[in-house]
């Protein structure tokens, strides 16, 4: 609230400045002396408060009506089963009074959202609740079961995950591996910021996976913002999806890879092949969460001693990713060579592979000498795969403990859950 | 060549398939079974062999005229230093045959790259020639020492640095801090493929380096492609670039931050403010090459453990970048808590510090709890820069042992060479 006038976020406010005036929405600000406005275009501009001559209300805030009658399945409707796991998405909607709190309850989330419950009779699960940062494996684990149970229940038609953005990307991946003959759609989705109620993605973003998780498209698809506007959604591939802004809307993005789905309030409108729902007694999603924790995730740098492969090995590690420079480079000379300590690891049965640090791109040992090197020492690279992706499925894959040696290789290098694009790469060479 | 065929690269060529005919000038391809060409449109397509019907020159390849007249310094036009340090751009010249030579004779480079020398009378200069991945802070150091001298030799009116391109962004940040009072342009540059005469982007890469080492912006600049095509340059920051896909002849771009300039064959365009040419007593370049070796950076994973702190601080690591998810987290709860490791260390004089794993975006410890915990047990939040830019900072101002802890800190949170953009965020908050 504005000092002194009655001004409330919300309100459509005019600012004067010196030289320009603004028109727009008063959002909630987290920085002090900042003056944050939604403008016509949807972009939020953000104005220096000693900068403002003057302010003013030229629309008072419609007060949002809260539905207040009782919320009630309706079994008329198709049923989406909607996993709430944390994040700014199921909580924080009160930033005006500061509280947090956790939304779990389909009634309190139809005062909110009553435009998905138009759609689809919404069942909320939530098996627990964290910030994705808090996230690990197990919890991976956790949702995939939830998960896999829901995509089996006749009554369902589809799922969505709602879940924190920071490591929401590792999750993604993580439900494409361990989910095995997905049969119907499973959409992620989350907010990143819920600043008030005006300003947030979460709306947006969940009527756009439940579109999704109704429609015909059998993927691990990560739904949310495709620009910094409140206009309209991608569904991006759950193993080819990154978190590239800290905080902007539409901060995933797809890499080495295109959105599957463009979602506006109106329709889909689908961008390339998927596979598509499955019926029948044989479609039934599976799950397949073997996982071998003992993994970790180098970023290689400048000057970098490779006893830091050895510490992990002391450490009881069976697998790295490193994230190399280039077409797949690391330190190949001199006292800090990594050829032999990558040899002496792989000999004894760490499993060691490349991803790109560039992030787009794909991996090429070949073209220089330090690759075929450190290819030859043992190596896997792993094309055009995503770090987060390729962390997961080392992890994935050395849980396989039925698998060899040879046969994680291959696994490592076949395209399971799209984490490869195949076509991608002739342009780019 | 094409197997019985008179067909050469550099030809120009009509590639028959089933639905289409390609025309374009025939490169060396690195991929068997694939047959590139470059389009008039400056994109290089990659046609699998199986899928051509029929291929035919449509011209011959011109004899590039390599100049026999003996290479001289005019003592008329202006000076260039042109150190060179390795990478593609200065080997590898000769991939038609396979052979790698390293070119560090003006003679040598005048038959390649005559357009640069219609401009300047080019020095070269070459303390060493590595691939860059090999690099480390005593190479940036070496490199700072030979641009320091050059700036301040009055015959030379600017420097260009030719370097690998897996880690030139460290080297560019490195120079940006190790160099005080920039009197002169210092041009950093690479070539991202060298594949054939015709492809290279070796020759525009050189010659718009040259331009901006000839101008009057006294920074320090990573030039090179703009696009995918062979038609301009831009020169970008040398502390917000990164190198941002494995082979594309674009992948240097600026994150955060905006490129200085555009440079077309024809002429130089500002596109933003910066520092001028300084001239009389006073503009001498001064080196600051102070480098703690000891520091390491990490990215965070899900699911890590916080031992790996301990593992550096027990090797005498003096200071870390964590690659932090989001606004700026890591795991703060359960037994894999970072809090109290980061705490611990913090106390015994370890300098801990935080840059956005999403690269795009601006840290924010504020928004959640876990970044208050973070900070509160003594992380050092570095807004918007980049990890790679955090990582030589660090190094450089832990150092300058004549600071103390509470000044260190100050020199990392203040903008020393441009590595925090302070505009940014008002439109993305």
């Amino acid at each position: 609230m504005e000092k002194g006038k009655d001004i409330h976020v919300g309100d459509r406010i005019l600012v004067k400045q010196a030289k320009e005036e603004i028109e727009g929405i008063l959002l909630e600000s987290h920085e002090a002396g900042i003056v944050l406005v939604k403008l016509n275009s949807g972009y939020n501009i953000g104005v220096d408060r000693s900068n403002i001559l003057e302010m003013n209300v030229v629309k008072k805030a419609e007060k949002r009506e809260e539905k207040t009658e009782e919320f009630e399945i309706s079994h008329k409707k198709p049923v989406i089963d909607l996993i709430m796991t944390g994040g700014t998405i199921s909580s924080s909607l009160d930033a005006k009074t500061g509280a947090v709190k956790a939304l779990t309850s389909p009634a309190e989330l139809f005062k909110f959202y009553p435009e998905i419950f138009a759609l689809a009779d919404i069942r909320v699960i939530s098996p627990f609740m964290k910030l994705s940062e808090n996230m690990g494996p197990e919890d991976w684990s956790k949702i995939a079961k939830q998960v896999v149970k829901s995509l089996n229940d006749p009554a369902v038609h589809g799922v969505i995950v709602s879940h924190g953005t920071d490591t929401l990307h590792y999750t993604s991946a993580a439900l494409s591996f361990f989910i095995k003959n997905l049969n119907k759609p499973v959409a992620l989705t989350y907010s990143q910021r819920s600043s008030d109620r005006g300003s947030s993605d979460a709306e947006l973003n969940l009527l756009c996976a439940a579109k999704m998780a109704l429609s015909d498209v059998a993927e691990v698809m990560l739904v949310g913002h495709a620009s910094m506007n409140d206009d309209f959604c991608y569904a991006l591939p759950g193993t080819k999806t990154r978190k590239m802004h800290t905080s902007r809307r539409d901060t995933f993005k797809a890499i080495n890879s295109t959105p599957i789905a463009k979602i506006t309030r109106d329709k889909i409108e689908i961008l390339r092949e998927y596979n598509k729902r499955k019926t029948g007694k044989e479609a039934k999603a599976e799950l397949d969460d073997s996982f071998e924790e003992k993994i970790a995730l180098i970023k290689f740098y400048p000057g970098q001693d490779p006893e830091i492969l050895n510490y992990y090995a002391k450490q009881g590690y069976k697998g790295i990713v490193i994230e190399m420079s280039g077409l797949g480079h690391v330190l190949t000379e001199g006292s800090k060579n990594w050829v032999p300590v990558i040899r002496e690891l792989v000999k004894r049965g760490i499993f060691i592979c490349a991803a790109c640090q560039t992030l787009y791109g794909r991996l090429d040992p070949m073209v220089y000498s330090p690759g075929r090197e450190l290819e030859k020492a043992g190596v896997v690279y792993l094309k055009d795969i995503l770090p987060e992706t390729a962390f997961v499925k080392l992890g994935w894959v050395l849980g396989h403990k039925e698998w060899n040696a040879e046969q994680k290789k291959q696994k490592m290098l076949e395209n399971i859950s799209g984490e490869f694009n195949e076509r991608l790469g002739a342009e780019f060479i």
